[in-house]
């Protein structure tokens, strides 16, 4: 237990430095045994942050792992095998990471091209050869297939369980309780969508416990069984969440985007995570609470990436690689929870991707269309449709109608900066106060509070996708919902009574069925608005899409109403005139939701492209695109006009994660000689030289200072830079060579050149290192503006940077540097920025 | 005239070097009055290919143009005033381009990011700024809405004038001559499709002439005077082109690729190119030559986006910000000829651009949108439909029809490799043989050729556009066209002769009409895959799109019929057994039709999101994609086999254009020490010291050697790297030196530090350069793999890269280096390369 509250506390709070010690053994797997688990071990597994202090693991399974000889070029830093140090062999373990530690995206790349080329080469020896050579070039097909395919699946068994427990907290099935309520009615003989309630298989729990389904204590029951199952689902999520898998909860888009941008949170996409957040988004969304399943989808998908991603050495071993088939996972994630192939595909090249090169946009699409079809496959909507909301709009819409859509996408705009600034500030609080000690009675309170409010008002009871659903829905003829209560005014002029469906599609003056419907809505809007507050952040797996999404279909809704009682009342209005006749359908009061939902979705994502393209699939009709376009690009604008960030951003920044935003350009004018380190009153730059320090002198060297890496030079006088050494490297190179190579001892010369000195017979042996040193590290000069440094670390994926002034070293530039500058532009506390 | 030959000539053929001599004074616009007519300038006027060996340019004009001070941050290559030299002004000319050369990424966003922080530190101080803040910030969207509007109007007009000329080569409408054959019938009575022939008011030129319709003679009039239209407007087309924008023929795709990557080729996109490419666009495409109008509309809409970059300073004076708006043209185009834009804004980012960022995906999407809205209010198609083709499929595909599917895919594959083969082998006969001299002729050959044998046949006869319509159609129960000549067998079995029309939507028997029409489909495919192989390529603009799908929809077609038969003649073989009973329609062709059509553009383009999602687009069926993704891939796949290249990408190597493929990997194993130069035996690089050298000495350096640039350095002995000096900059200051400052001779130091040395008062005055000198040139190491060098010339837009060993400098590696190691390691000659 206790690895639970340290890891929140590591996690999400100030404290990390107190905490230094590594916790090894998690809860749910122990100390890994076998390090091809990498990034599938249980989380909490290895929770150290102060990787700079502890000297690398050196398992057996590290060893095992790279005993191949295939980093022989790779590591040496420059391909031919000419300048490998013939006494040099790789090292098991060089060229890992650690946790919470940033990879370097050139060293993976040219350890895969180097792979390929390897591969290449060999298969014109011979069939065999080739076979292999085939069967890599298609393992990324196969394993997106296989991605999609499990991807859809579990979001198929997602969607059926998730109606199934929403439905128990009604009543349950006498047929079979593992029916849900549809379902449960599909045999009976009541199959008209009016009748559905009164299907006799289906009991409530009143009518099951007091035996009737009426009056008062009926709904006493039904309301305290209601907050029960809401209670009992919030509180098994949240403990499954604590006892197995702490990574689990949350939407997870913000970590995926930091892993994607080449970070290192072992366990984070692993099997554990995968079947706790399977299981408690399942119990989350049941229970009622105002959070979606569209961002953990998003996360289940990549966890499953991950885990198939050992079925390949190609992307098992490597990050960038990974990489490219999480990407496409994000794809597919989003391809799940909305039935939307293209949309996923450019949320995931526009708000989760990193690097994203065009072979990953192909595959991506590959695997997010598999996804859908197999979703559609297992159907668990029960109408053969891959949407989440299938929507049909009949009536055009007018050019006069573009100013309430921008007014929704003021709305949108407003609503998301002033969402993110008050969630922000609540999961401050929950970091830094006592609150955050106690997630379970957090969650059960956040549950009771939801269940309490949202059961007497019949808009807050119905879950959120289906209250969008029904939001989005253009009244029909045979419509019977509340919200389509309109007074039947032209069929039969005489009979102006209200009845509970209109018959004619035209526009018709609110009856009371509406007027109570907009009431009702009203305080849904309100009591959505706060309470997804509160909601995003808790311990449980939380989404933000149908969350936000709900409260712009409300307001959305709402002036849709009022547009359309507006033009009803008021036809002869210059702004109506001409297009809005008395008797026609002119406004659809749906298509208001749905452009309110887009804004909303805007503000508080600020996606554009990815939002719009997910909605016109929604919809299908090219022409609603541009109300979509209106809102959506509105509401980016106000709501950047309050703050750049969105959500995930956000939440990255708060947990302060080294994320570089490769949107955002950098503005300021410092220049790099202003970043980098040491700083002008500081003590130099610790610097090897290529020859003539000994082990002893060395090994004080790394022992005195906590940087990553050294700069080897020719000689400490000229500053002339040879190559980097990374500690890691260094650290694991010595100890094996003080374990392994006799003769080594503190007195040895380390040697970084190509041909050591000539050396007495008798004296002890050098250590010779150039294989571990990186031959062609980034360099800038001081003059390069740090905008274009920036753009550097941005496109190539660095980890650090040396700076030169007329061919001297003078510095080092790391990513952290980076990040830690940009929060001191911004009046930030730079000390925000916790990993490198 | 001659200069039009010499431009074919220096821009096709190998034999650039003979015409040395700059021509200036182009045929439609004289040398260019102002130079910030850069881009706009007609075609021709600086056909200067060999910018090292001549003095740059240095007019009046130019300098106007960059007398405001606003590149004053810019030009020092390091931001903060503090490192101006005092005596240096910015000059004008310093920091532009010559035509043919590559522009520098990283120094034209720099001069961007200067330019925008400038202008928002200003609009803290005043109202004033601030609103020029906003408006600056707001003008790339207006340039968008812009383009949008200017392409779509100018896509519409195209639309309307093709549809009319087209027709005109059949007959004449006697109400007025400028109505097309559908609009002339449209106030006559017979307004049913089928006695569409019928309607009086349109005479056929048989008619007109002879008087009669019917006939052999009547025949050989519209025979002839089919030929005769043809012939006129490819002559007019071709003269056109020739007289006064040599820019405006073939595709243009090729070349806009080649400048969104960084290319500067004047007049290109200027206004002459702009005018003429519309007009001829339309005089080809009626003439019934096979070839089709997206490629040039995508050029079009890049014309438009140039031309009105100049209302906006941001975007007229800087490259990459102009690039930015290119790329989105490139979608506004393809959404303009399809009706597809989000297929457009695909197409944009996985085909043509090269820098696409985030704000650029959502902007050009934005412009796409506009331009699709405005093509379908001028609605040239006269069916309220923004897309070419609209399609409406009633019947699902059953999994096993994927076989045939795939086998498309690999028709449309192996097409694909053949056509790019032997269209590359015909277009280089052109250039290095007589052939390549006489354009014209070769038009009118083409252009007789074709209609001499288009016309006996009615499906090359009609516009390949028609002709693809008219494949992808589904036959519905009124359908009189030949391919529904469907035997009637269902509705009355006793009645099996064959009707015109089918009356039921169920798998049917071929009739003899439709027999007909297959023999007539297969000849029409062959004669199309063989006139297309020496169409694409001829002076006058012409795009592949719609050739290639027209083969491709041809083979669907009758590969589906096929199918269709057997299905109906064996559907109680094992294959068809439970999903395709008799009387069911389990076959729809027209879905093969499509799926041939994306298998073949597929297959010539390599494009795949795109080209899937366009067709999506045009269907609107999600559960069509799998069918269309199926035959792109197969068909890549297969395509890929024979070679890597698209036809696009074939062309700019055939013309010899600096372009770096993003999507391709560098596999090669080799270093920058081996790419570098000076080569071992080569004498050392030339550089120039940054103090110590007498004008005299670095004019002849300059004037020695051909380098595009000079780096500098701290003393010969160490090479240390100071900066990097280009060589254009360099002589603009000289000869500004010379000509304004006083007591500047060939005895002057030459000085690059910050402080001069101290210099007697009665010495001669040194000149000081640090002002031009980049203080932040990039640098590797000799060991870095070309793999990463690649990666980082791609990735930032470099035009060339400094090689250093130890801290010294070693060499230099520019563009065309890189470009000419992968000719050699591809065994291709590396002098192709011609361009910087």
């Amino acid at each position: 237990m206790s690895h639970f509250w340290s890891y929140w506390r590591r996690r999400h709070g100030g404290t990390v430095m107190e905490h230094r010690g590594g916790y090894s053994g998690g809860v749910g797997g122990g100390s890994s045994e076998d390090d091809d688990d990498e990034m599938v071990d249980i989380a909490g597994a290895t929770l150290d942050l102060s990787s700079t202090d502890d000297v690398p693991p050196l398992s057996p399974g590290g060893y095992e792992e790279y005993s191949g000889n295939d980093r022989g070029d790779a590591m040496n830093g420059n391909g031919p095998s000419k300048l490998v140090d013939p006494l040099e062999d790789p090292l098991p373990g060089v060229g890992t990471y650690e946790d919470f530690n940033t990879i370097d995206w050139v060293r993976e790349k040219r350890k895969d091209r180097d792979r390929h080329r390897r591969i290449t080469n060999k298969s014109k020896q011979s069939t065999g050869a080739l076979l292999v050579s085939i069967s890599d070039a298609f393992s990324g097909w196969l394993l997106m297939l296989l991605v999609g395919l499990m991807s859809g699946t579990l979001a198929g068994g997602i969607d059926i369980t998730t109606h199934w427990l929403t439905d128990l907290k009604d009543g349950v099935c006498l047929v079979g309780f593992w029916f849900n309520h549809e379902h449960c009615c599909w045999t009976s003989n009541e199959t008209t969508f009016q009748e559905r309630d009164q299907c006799p298989h289906w009991k409530s729990w009143a009518e099951l416990i007091t035996g009737t389904s009426e009056g008062s204590s009926a709904y006493v029951v039904n309301y305290l069984m209601y907050i029960f199952w809401a209670l009992l689902f919030a509180f098994l999520a949240v403990t499954l969440v604590r006892a197995f898998a702490p990574y689990a909860c949350g939407s997870g888009i913000p970590e995926i985007k930091t892993i994607l941008s080449g970070f290192i949170i072992r366990g984070y996409l692993g099997k554990w995570t995968l079947i706790i957040k399977t299981i408690t988004l399942v119990l989350a969304v049941s229970s009622g609470l105002t959070l979606g399943k569209e961002g953990p989808l998003v996360h289940v998908a990549c966890c499953c990436a991950n885990i198939l991603c050992y079925l390949f050495t190609k992307y098992r071993k490597n990050e960038v690689k990974r990489r490219e088939v999480l990407s496409a996972a994000a794809a597919v994630g989003v391809s799940v929870a909305f039935g939307a192939p293209i949309g996923g595909v450019l949320f995931s090249l526009e708000e989760v991707s990193y690097y994203f090169p065009l072979k990953t946009l192909w595959r991506s699409f590959f695997a997010a269309l598999v996804a859908a079809f197999t979703l559609r496959a297992i159907n668990p909507f029960g109408n053969s449709r891959m949407v989440l909301f299938y929507l049909e709009f009949h009536a055009p819409w007018h050019f006069v109608e573009l100013g309430p859509f921008i007014l929704l996408g003021i709305f949108g705009g407003l609503w998301g900066a002033l969402f993110i600034k008050a969630n922000i500030a609540w999961c401050r609080r929950r970091k830094s106060t006592r609150l955050g000690h106690y997630p379970v009675t957090e969650v059960l309170v956040v549950a009771a509070l939801t269940a309490l409010l949202a059961f007497p008002n019949s808009y807050t009871r119905m879950s959120a996708s289906e209250l969008i659903s029904e939001l989005f829905n253009d009244c029909s003829l045979l419509d019977s919902s509340q919200l389509c209560g309109y007074k039947q005014v032209h069929a039969c002029p005489s009979n102006t009574s209200e009845t509970s469906a209109g018959n004619s599609l035209a526009d018709r003056a609110a009856g009371e069925g509406l007027q109570t419907a907009l009431w009702q809505l009203a305080l849904a809007l309100i009591f959505k608005m706060l309470i997804t507050i509160i909601t995003f952040g808790i311990k449980v797996p939380s989404g933000l899409f149908i969350p936000s999404m709900a409260v712009g279909a409300i307001a959305g809704r709402l002036l849709g109403v009022g547009m359309e009682q507006l033009a009803y009342y008021n036809h002869d209005w210059f702004i109506f005139k001409g297009w809005c006749t008395p008797g026609a359908g002119c406004i659809t009061p749906g298509l208001y939701a749905m452009v309110g939902a887009a804004g909303c979705l805007g503000g508080v994502t600020r996606m554009t492209v990815s939002l719009v393209v997910m909605m016109f699939e929604l919809t299908g009709g090219l022409e609603y695109i541009v109300p979509l376009m209106a809102a959506t690009m509105t509401s980016k604008w106000v709501a950047d006009a309050f703050g750049r960030e969105g959500i995930y951003e956000a939440h990255i920044r708060l947990n302060g994660y080294p994320f570089l935003e490769p949107k955002e350009g950098f503005e300021h004018s410092s220049l790099a000689v202003d970043v980098m380190r040491p700083r002008r009153s500081d003590p130099s730059l610790a610097v090897l030289t290529q020859k003539g320090m000994t082990l002893g002198e060395v090994e004080a060297l790394v022992e005195s200072t906590q940087y990553g890496g050294f700069p080897v030079v020719i000689s400490k006088e000229s500053q002339r830079l040879v190559g980097f050494v990374l500690r890691r490297d260094l650290l694991i190179s010595i100890d094996n060579a003080r374990q392994r190579q006799e003769g080594v001892v503190s007195a040895s010369q380390v040697v970084f050149t190509k041909h050591g000195p000539s050396q007495a017979p008798d004296a002890v042996p050098h250590l010779r290192l150039r294989g571990i040193m990186d031959l062609s590290p980034f360099t800038v000069t001081d003059h390069t503006p740090m905008d274009i440094t920036v753009d550097i670390f941005r496109k190539l994926g660095l980890r650090q940077c040396l700076v030169t002034h007329n061919g001297k070293l003078l510095g080092i530039i790391t990513k952290k540097d980076i990040l830690k500058h940009m929060a001191q532009i911004a009046n930030r506390d730079p000390d925000s920025i916790l990993f490198n």
